[in-house]
């Protein structure tokens, strides 16, 4: 509880005992030009030799923290753990240490914790939450470096990183269609995940799948369940959609997770054990044999250093916006098969 | 890039507004005795007004920065999902924030995240990975409050909140050898994760694996095999378990991260595919029908909270060290099932 109890060193112990000013100590700590390789190491030495750490609050009175945030609306979604290998590998070789503000998602849309990150000065911002007001992110950048991960933001004052869900719909749809599936349902989120125009990954993830339905003549066979997101509410939502009578002969879900929980819920209903399953992110769970979930693969590891390398440059001072785009990869596995023709009875 | 870019009201905007004194202001924001509800609920409404929010690295200077950090040894482990959910859902209605830093967990045992949070002035540390030194987490707690979640140390500077393994590897193996099972085999982690006297998690649940063998009179079928910790390294392990000649009835997985990786190692086994696997800490994928993982429930969002609730209460003034216990409970699953006696072939 004493603070003073393990006496820290101090940037002026480095200088003395280094035999150079305070201000080259400070030269060697931010990686600054004009520090002779020697100088460089005689300091690295001594900062070692006395386990010699700048107070991180001090640096931020004045400049960098050497932090940066990340805000994750869900830790639980495997995804997300892919993003953050592909972050965490990205600065192992770096000065800087990521920090994760957890959003709760019964509670929060992000803003607190992006609020919070920048409270406690971070150096830069990873967003994350497809909910956040863009208006609100570009007044934002005004203040402080950020990426967005995931949305399709037309920016001019922040980054985005995005997967191509628009053509990552198509590929999953053209293997739909090729299997013969006709009655093709899609399971997403609630309306202000999907709202058109928002820029989220599931409004074009259904924009794709309605505009796919209609090239391919099926317009009346579109039907869209929604579901509060999580395995079990996707689950839920599974049961609901087969006991209104709908009898699709696959269902797409807008990300694995949901798809996992159509999976889950399709074993209760003996009848409907027919019905082809494909998931969006290829996540771990859906490449154990016994999901065998087909998916479309995004990039998560590629993405996450993107965001990092991108955050980097701004930092470094790049100010023009950025915006990535990730290819997407069609994944088949056994959860998608060909249409069984039910005999006797005319589904089209 | 510019600080100065968009204007954040200051504690003396706040005071100015509620008509009160700078001094009143910040106790209320403390949570200070000696504040009357009148002042408490007028001062509260001018912050909510102006979206004041005092600067974290200036709070840091002196004191409380209202950041507790938590360190975080593989995201990917789905139990940390489970201890996460219950840490937020605890700190709702508190005024601290969660921070997080990722390990990665193969350049590093926790150190390094530790040691960041530290420097970042957070309040009060979560310590997870079981991999750092407690005397060394004994220095650390005398410079800021710790708890430590998941191993049996017997600390007096930090507090510690386990699950109990001994006695849930004491049911599962229960559960184990009533459904016959003789030749039990554990998967378990390397040698420097399970160290005898260590206090990690992994280490007890080895020792009580071989105690209940030895109880059992099957000190003979003892059998050990280790991974590199994580599904694919489990899937590997178990391929060269049974390339080895091994015929175990049943195989016990120190988590249920490996377990899943032996379920899908013995997919392309067909001859093993009568071999009953079981895990520990019941994570949501578990308890997937198509996965139907017999596993030690850890009461993982009350350890979460309780994590919370003691860092609060050490920054409330407790100087004592508290070791809470959690209670498992054996959530038996289809991959568990009676021994199958091979006919014609003696076993014991």
């Amino acid at each position: 509880m004493t603070p003073e109890a393990v006496k820290r060193a101090t940037i002026e112990d480095v200088a003395r005992r280094a035999g150079v000013s305070r201000a080259a100590v400070s030269k060697v700590i931010r990686g600054a030009y004009g520090v002779s390789a020697s100088m460089r190491e005689r300091v690295e030495a001594v900062i070692e030799e006395l386990d010699y750490r700048p107070l991180i609050s001090a640096r931020g009175m004045r400049g960098a923290t050497f932090t940066l945030g990340m805000e994750l609306p869900d830790i639980a979604n495997q995804f997300f753990a892919r993003i953050l290998s592909g972050a965490t590998t990205a600065l192992e070789t770096e000065p800087y240490q990521l920090v994760i503000a957890p959003v709760d998602p019964d509670h929060s849309e992000g803003y607190r914790a992006l609020e919070a990150l920048a409270d406690r000065q971070v150096d830069g911002l990873i967003a994350v939450s497809p909910r956040v007001d863009p208006r609100w992110l570009e007044e934002m950048s005004r203040r402080i470096p950020i990426v967005m991960l995931g949305r399709h933001d037309s920016s001019v004052g922040y980054d985005t990183v995005v997967g191509d869900d628009v053509s990552g719909v198509g590929m999953l749809m053209q293997h739909l269609l090729e299997l013969g599936h006709r009655e093709i349902a899609h399971l997403t989120l609630d309306d202000q995940h999907t709202r058109q125009g928002s820029g989220t990954p599931h409004s074009l993830r259904l924009a794709a799948y309605e505009a796919t339905m209609r090239e391919a003549g099926l317009e009346s066979s579109i039907q869209v369940a929604r579901c509060d997101g999580g395995e079990d509410s996707a689950h839920q939502a599974t049961l609901r959609l087969l006991a209104s009578g709908a009898r699709p002969t696959a269902i797409f879900a807008a990300h694995d997770e949901l798809a996992i929980g159509v999976l889950s819920a399709l074993t209760q209903r003996p009848d409907a054990s027919e019905i082809s399953v494909a998931g969006y992110d290829n996540i771990k769970q859906a490449g154990h044999p016994l999901i065998g979930l087909t998916s479309v693969d995004q990039p998560g590891e590629q993405m996450g250093a993107s965001v990092v390398s991108l955050l980097l440059e701004r930092l470094a001072g790049r100010t023009d916006a950025v915006h990535e785009v990730a290819t997407p990869r069609l994944v088949p596995r056994s959860s998608t098969r060909p249409r069984i023709r039910t005999k006797g009875v005319t589904r089209s």
